[in-house]
């Protein structure tokens, strides 16, 4: 059976993806796939996921040139989640940031710090 | 306004979080949280998830001991998914292997390789 026929995907016939910068071992983002855009992922190497919010394809970095070279594609224990190792060029947030992860929760739970510097102006 | 209640859960009230080893960077597992569930990890330090195959509150660790200490929480640039790195006791994968994602696509799609060894025997 092929990878992607594995996969257990949600009611919406999404698997979520973990994007992690092999370089760095930094976690980049979060996004989703349908049977469709892991096919693609996997056969041309580059990561291509569903935009729940257009509804369509969304390959990576098409627009922008921030585009994610597969490195490495994991599965979970439950067949429900992926993560995938990339050589992100640029950035992976659409706000300019590396990492769509760029705000710390204080410990006390009240305060967003931003702890990241933009690579660059979205705007 | 509190974090947990900043975040844009989905349709069924939660909230996707990425665990990562603070220590070594693995990736370690995904679940989910609900407002109740974020709170909780928040005030107690320690991981609480929402089980969506139980329906019920999932003290990480509870039971196994393989409990998930909160480091750093971080949120991603459209307050829909969480990040945290924890300082992981033991086995994050109820599999008995230190991280969920312990098997790796081969590079044609068509195998997946365990590339991990287990920690624990959880049978």
């Amino acid at each position: 059976m092929q990878f992607p026929d594995q996969i257990r995907y949600d009611e919406n016939g999404l698997v979520p993806v973990v994007v992690q910068d092999q370089e760095s071992a930094r976690v980049l983002m979060l996004a989703y796939m349908n049977h469709a855009a892991l096919e693609q992922t996997l056969a041309t190497r580059r990561v291509t996921y569903w935009s729940r919010s257009r509804q369509a394809f969304w390959v990576k970095g098409a627009t922008s040139g921030f585009v994610q070279h597969v490195r490495e594609v994991y599965v979970n224990c439950e067949n429900n989640s992926l993560l995938i190792l990339v050589e992100q060029v640029g950035a992976a947030c659409h706000e300019g940031y590396r990492s769509c992860y760029f705000r710390r929760v204080s410990d006390d739970g009240e305060a967003l710090e931003t702890v990241d510097t933009r690579l660059v102006d979205p705007y």
